[in-house]
């Protein structure tokens, strides 16, 4: 049996301590394990601070975005090996593992982009020379200067490789070393980009935790940046944590979001963006079996086309075999874990509570091609409920699998936009209409409880990347519940990582310093 | 005896319980009194979220900036009232009353400025629209847009005008309803203010809790925004807030700063460059008798300057009379509670423990014009250590009132800017040198540790506002210790009450909301 190891202080090694196992999620086959402990982080973090910080305070933003263009092309080189990896241990389909691991490329080849642009400077300018004096001589001029300390990254267990490296892109061209942590259920991928990545960077500019995160954050100080990605639950215990609270370590997190969808009342499911409509909850409800944190969860249609919605969503998701991932006829797989099974089974069940059934009952289902008894399976299912906005169990729980709700609506702009609203605070809602006044009204209302709002329509449909992407050149997060944090959208991802610093001084000085 | 109201819910009322008192600091004579609690806040928040968001959010950028521009004018007409209030309840000078107040009137303007600019819309663009899909068609544009809940601000007692301002400037130009708290001790100033407010704004739009915060936090939600100024435990305390971790609302910070002036290995002390480093440090710890967020509380000097800097200092010092602030011969007034002087006269006494006396022994002084043992009273004192880096009394503890400490160093820029970071994160620092390769080398190894970097200079000398003001165009805050928040800085201090959304869909749907 494979015990992962971490590759901290330059070197790989195995932790030591009590194991835990990295299972196939089809079959429950022993994949791996890791070890709980036994790692020096206080070397690992003195390691990033000294070594890392200096290797990459060393270059320019352009030469960062190279070495990121380098890791890119390591992703392409073994990606067969990463979709099978994928497959086995996150009981991703194949079109599932590419969805990971080609985002994770593409945002890569993004920052190296934005790095050649950004060119052979060290600071960045914000906004334009202000004039601080009586005169011009005497101005002010933002900048952006990179941190000194280490991003800590905890990623979920649902994008391994995109999510490492949609951190990792930012933090690297920001100048900053890495610590990554994987969510140790579905580490193999991110363990094998590592062994990848690690021979083409600085020393010190990518350290790798596998297992437990133990004592992993007693170790930050006021120059480091944590970004999270995962559940609320451990959110909240790390906007609580002693050590962070205490030297006010800048904290980036993405938690629940119940993302909706809402139909507009001048959308025909016939057209274009009825179409597209459809598409877009149908894949997101199974694609990654339901398991992306940008996923529809909430649907709101217009009252007069709730049973064809619900007709047309019950024969989408007929045409989905679920089953063993690895093969070519099965289009979706099982959830990651026993837990996550045990997850999501609990909040169909409280939604079933609250709820009608449309499609799937609460999820039983005989996978395609695995043993009897075997694997963390669950169907796709649908509810509906007829008090959209005052049903707890629908707005307040994530349930973070196959599973969306279906609601009716008069079809008021302002009516959807409270419906959004009551998620308190989502990573992206979609939005289907062709027409611009009741898009304009719904957005003004819906903007302050979203990170991104996907204006579906009939002009677009054709080229729609779907509202469950995340594009490295749109923002990524969102308010309140979704954790209030923001990655990606080009340079606005890399601030996390950087400190913006107003100088003030003699106008020629200040333009001198920006080159 | 006045019993000082609160503003809630569009009326005033008198608090009920236990009662705190507001005192002259330098007679201690009681001004007036506030009571403890016996407010509905839930009922507060309730009509900032219905009738104050509603009224505010009717309007465009460009009628709340009218707003804006109301209230400057109105602190015209009082100045004079308002500067009085500052000297008997802040222990201010009229010199101190006026920084205070008319640098409030001057973030007002600004910022009614700055809604003109915006002009006629609701939403804000961020940045150029993206081609997000094959073609032209599909997009992405980032927008901010008003955040839907209330501003809640605790103020400091330092700056009872400006502090109120600043805050409330940004909040209302982004649309945001304010309940605004000030500190206790000093609240007359804001009192006064709210009352000259109130009537010049709608409905819900600003309101007044004087008195402890009480319950206050425990109404907050996801769509709020806590801008908090004052020390770091009780920053601490509200980073741990149960309530704000439950509900991730929106906090910034603005806490201890530990602000260094940095005179640059090139600078004669006869020189104009020279002449501003001496004045501003001599400034800085007495204007506000130190209470500043921004005073220089850290000095570095070139080795072979020490002495004569320390004797500059010892003259520039000597001829600062302290007393009775409302006579026109005194320079520097009391601390502004018996709270402050005890904090105070602690720091120096741990100083005392690590560094040597230059001036001022540990600050007991005679005040002028002040009856026999009375008001809260302390001297300038500045102290001296051999070593800068290792003083752990002198990096770590702010001592907020007129106290500087003076150390050596050869004249590296590397050094100065590892002495900056000692700090663990500033509002601001400064640096006065004319060799332009030292600046840049010093910059870009400090900027990560200040949110402001004051670039003193022979060319800029004659019209320096001096790194200790604050100026609405230039960001204030900084990370680490000094909060990790950002306010002011134009546009900047208004998109913490914004939140920045990525739109993406039809780019001709994109543009057309933009107007």
């Amino acid at each position: 049996m494979q015990l992962l190891a971490s590759y901290l202080s330059g070197a790989w090694a195995q932790g030591s301590g009590g194991r835990t196992v990295l299972v196939d999620p089809t079959t429950e086959a022993i994949l791996a394990e890791v070890a709980t402990g036994g790692h020096d982080l206080a070397a690992a973090f003195a390691y990033a601070r000294g070594t890392g910080g200096r290797e990459l305070g060393a270059l320019t933003f352009a030469q960062r975005g190279a070495l990121l263009g380098a890791l890119a092309k390591a992703i392409h080189g073994a990606r067969e090996e990463l979709i099978a990896l994928a497959i086995a241990n996150g009981g991703n389909t194949r079109s599932d593992a590419k969805f990971d691991i080609d985002g994770a490329a593409v945002t890569l080849s993004h920052y190296a982009e934005l790095g050649a642009k950004l060119g052979a400077q060290k600071l960045i300018g914000d906004g334009e020379p202000i004039q601080v004096g009586r005169t011009a001589r005497m101005g002010g001029q933002h900048v952006w200067a990179s941190r000194r300390g280490v991003a800590v990254h905890i990623n979920a267990f649902n994008f391994p490789s995109w999510g490492l490296c949609e951190k990792l892109a930012c933090a690297l061209l920001a100048g900053m070393p890495v610590i990554t942590k994987p969510a140790t259920a579905t580490a193999l991928v991110a363990h094998r980009l590592v062994e990848l990545f690690a021979p083409l960077l600085p020393p010190g500019a990518l350290q790798l935790l596998v297992g437990p995160a133990g004592t992993l954050l007693d170790h930050v100080g006021p120059g480091d940046v944590i970004a999270f990605t995962g559940g609320s639950a451990t959110a909240r215990t790390l906007r609580g944590h002693a050590r962070i609270i205490a030297h006010n370590v800048r904290l980036n997190l993405e938690a629940d979001s119940l993302n909706a969808a809402v139909l507009g009342p001048d959308v025909e499911l016939a057209s274009e963006a009825g179409g597209l409509f459809l598409a877009d909850v149908a894949r997101d409800m199974t694609q990654k079996t339901g398991q992306k944190c940008t996923a529809i969860r909430r649907v709101l249609v217009p009252a007069e086309r709730l049973t064809d919605v619900c007709d047309a969503l019950r024969e989408r998701l007929g045409g989905i075999a679920v089953g063993d991932p690895s093969r070519d006829d099965v289009r979706m797989g099982p959830l990651a874990t026993a837990q996550q099974l045990a997850d999501v089974r609990a909040g169909i069940a409280r939604l079933a509570a609250a709820t009608e059934a449309v499609y799937g009952g609460t999820g039983e289902i005989k996978p395609i091609g695995v043993p009897d008894g075997k694997g963390f399976f669950v169907g796709p299912v649908v509810r509906t409920t007829a008090t959209p906005l005052d049903c707890a169990p629908l707005n307040e729980h994530e349930v973070f699998g196959p599973v969306s709700t279906v609601a009716p609506y008069a079809g008021d702009a302002a009516f959807a936009a409270e419906f959004i609203a009551r998620g308190e605070g989502c990573l992206v809602s979609s939005v289907y209409s062709d027409d611009r006044d009741w898009v304009a009204a719904f957005v003004g209302a819906a903007a302050p409880w979203a990170g991104r709002l996907f204006l579906g329509s009939s002009k677009m449909a054709a080229q729609s990347p779907g509202p469950g992407t995340v594009l490295p050149s749109l923002v990524h997060g969102g308010p309140g519940r979704a954790g209030g944090g923001e990655e990606l959208g080009g340079l606005r991802g890399v601030q996390l990582y950087l400190q913006r610093c107003a100088l003030e001084g003699d106008a020629s000085v200040l333009k001198s310093l920006l080159g």
